[in-house]
């Protein structure tokens, strides 16, 4: 019988779940909303009703298969707890509780989920990890035992790769790249510190520069025409192309800041390969460029000309439920 | 039978090698010089001399045992080609032959041993991995799956064990945490590029602090009596302990650049423990305090109180013979 896996992306929006094989073929697909249930008290229901989407997902196939797990890709998800831990915008306390201790915000969604589907196997781990583990399943990086993987989104995430597993780190909070601090005393993070990577890098990262270079740089721009809140990275994308030197120049600046921080990077796992992944990689080669160019040259001499910058091979097939539902056939291999 | 491997560490100056078994008890141990075969042409005599200086030492023994192989720590080992590659300072062309191909200056000195005792199982790895796995396999990190290594010497050296493996990445190069930039534009490092972490945090780095500080500290310090080229570390955790200001800051200085790119390291691999090994780290509470408290400062919330700087449990015991050894209980366990 055909073999398939649940793979559910959380985002603070809306929850994605389809039923994946091992090929990353997709056979179904739908969505919830995951605003719905804001608050500590909603995440009873909003388990039954995202169980009860999947189950007539599953009703809807015309064959029948083996249900191998269930794969979770969700903000602070801890691949070892099986726990989504104190996430920053889903299941909040309401405001008169915000002073509740924090610890308790744990939510047990692998174990819960496994047993709404009669205690197959469930696995959680953060969305950059997810992606991580599509890329290395379904993805470029097929038969890589090495490589690195940045996902551009609103912050910066990563996965890292080496022996040919996922680096979750003793407390499986490994991969945070995008707190690396990419400049001292630098722009505020969300993190509470000064001049994480994600400030300079990430889709409101490079946002944040282009006002920045608005303000430093005299040329002419249409992009001055495009109030703060308004304005996403694709438009700096377009801009670019058009020859906007606000644009190329904050392009540059973004690649120069990712570039250098990888080729630090490197030096710790050594990779056969860096995969770019998300919103911002999809602006090609303005993001390619810069970021080959200043790797290359803060690289140190035994890394030179060996290390690969790739664009992501799941990029907008569903990436984030293929990448959930890899957790599951990364086990079964 | 009793088992025992044997353990080498290939140093400029001399090659150390020991006979050592699985509960990393040395039960003999020897030296020869390394510098006496200068030249690439030497190589050979020196594979030479080498294996006979350990057949003495085996025949030294007054028990049997059965040989299980032969580990060794050296400058640009790699350990998938089993050579040592492009060594800065082992085996170089002779001053007229320097525009040859450095390409061809690879030593197969895994092979070459093997052959010697009857094809044994041979691994070499670079100095820093190889304290690294001795530390996993004798020392305080026995039983740990994710840790980094940072060897304070001559320069900065590191290993980094994610999910238990030592990571060598895609080429055998990973683990130079020593080069990843401390200092944008900063001192001028012997890899060519500028502001690398060892430049700031080693014996020669802190030295070359110590020189900074007297020149922009107006303090009376005992320091100032010293010559350059007579320098060395100890001298300035002596001063430390009467209360030099200038050696103070020094170390202040020093464990805040190596805490703050610790940070970074976490972010990468979230391990259970970071361990302080090699010379500079005898300095004691001078260098482990301030080390500590900046690595806490800057780390993420995600990581705060949960990464213990530990000192190696290795330091002192012949730590670089028994780390050779260990490449080869690794792979026995």
């Amino acid at each position: 019988m055909k073999k398939l896996a649940i793979g559910i992306d959380i985002g603070g929006i809306n929850t994605a779940f389809g039923l994946v094989d091992e090929q990353g073929d997709l056979f179904a697909e739908s969505v919830i909303s995951t605003r719905k249930y804001p608050y500590v008290e909603d995440y009873p229901t909003y388990v039954n009703d995202l169980a009860q989407a999947i189950r007539a997902l599953i009703k809807s196939l015309s064959f029948e298969f083996t249900l191998v797990g269930i794969g979770i890709g969700a903000p602070n998800a801890n691949i070892y707890s099986g726990m989504i831990e104190q996430p920053a915008n889903l299941w909040k306390f309401r405001e008169e509780e915000t002073d509740r201790n924090e610890q308790r915000r744990l939510f047990p969604l692998a174990e819960d989920l496994s047993k709404a589907f009669g205690g197959v196997k469930a696995l959680i781990t953060n969305d950059a990890n997810a992606a991580t583990i599509g890329e290395m399943v379904y993805g470029n990086a097929k038969g890589m035992k090495d490589f690195i993987m940045i996902t551009l989104g609103t912050g910066l995430g990563s996965g890292f790769v080496a022996n040919g597993k996922m680096i979750y780190g003793h407390d499986g909070f490994a991969g945070e790249f995008g707190h690396v601090i990419a400049e001292r005393d630098g722009r505020v993070c969300g993190c509470g510190r000064k001049g994480c990577l994600e400030t300079y890098v990430s889709a409101t990262g490079i946002k944040r520069t282009a006002f920045e270079l608005m303000s430093t740089m005299p040329d002419r721009s249409r992009l001055r025409e495009i109030p703060f809140s308004e304005f996403d990275s694709a438009m700096i994308s377009a801009a670019a192309e058009e020859g906007d030197p606000i644009a190329r120049e904050c392009f540059r600046l973004t690649g120069e800041r990712l570039g250098r921080a990888l080729a630090d990077a490197v030096t710790v796992t050594s990779p056969e390969a860096i995969f770019l992944f998300g919103g911002l990689a999809k602006a090609g080669k303005w993001i390619f460029e810069p970021t080959a160019h200043y790797l290359e040259e803060n690289l140190m001499f035994a890394y030179k000309n060996k290390v690969k910058l790739l664009p992501s091979g799941i990029q907008g097939k569903n990436a984030a439920i293929l990448g959930a539902s890899a957790l599951i056939w990364q086990e079964e291999a």
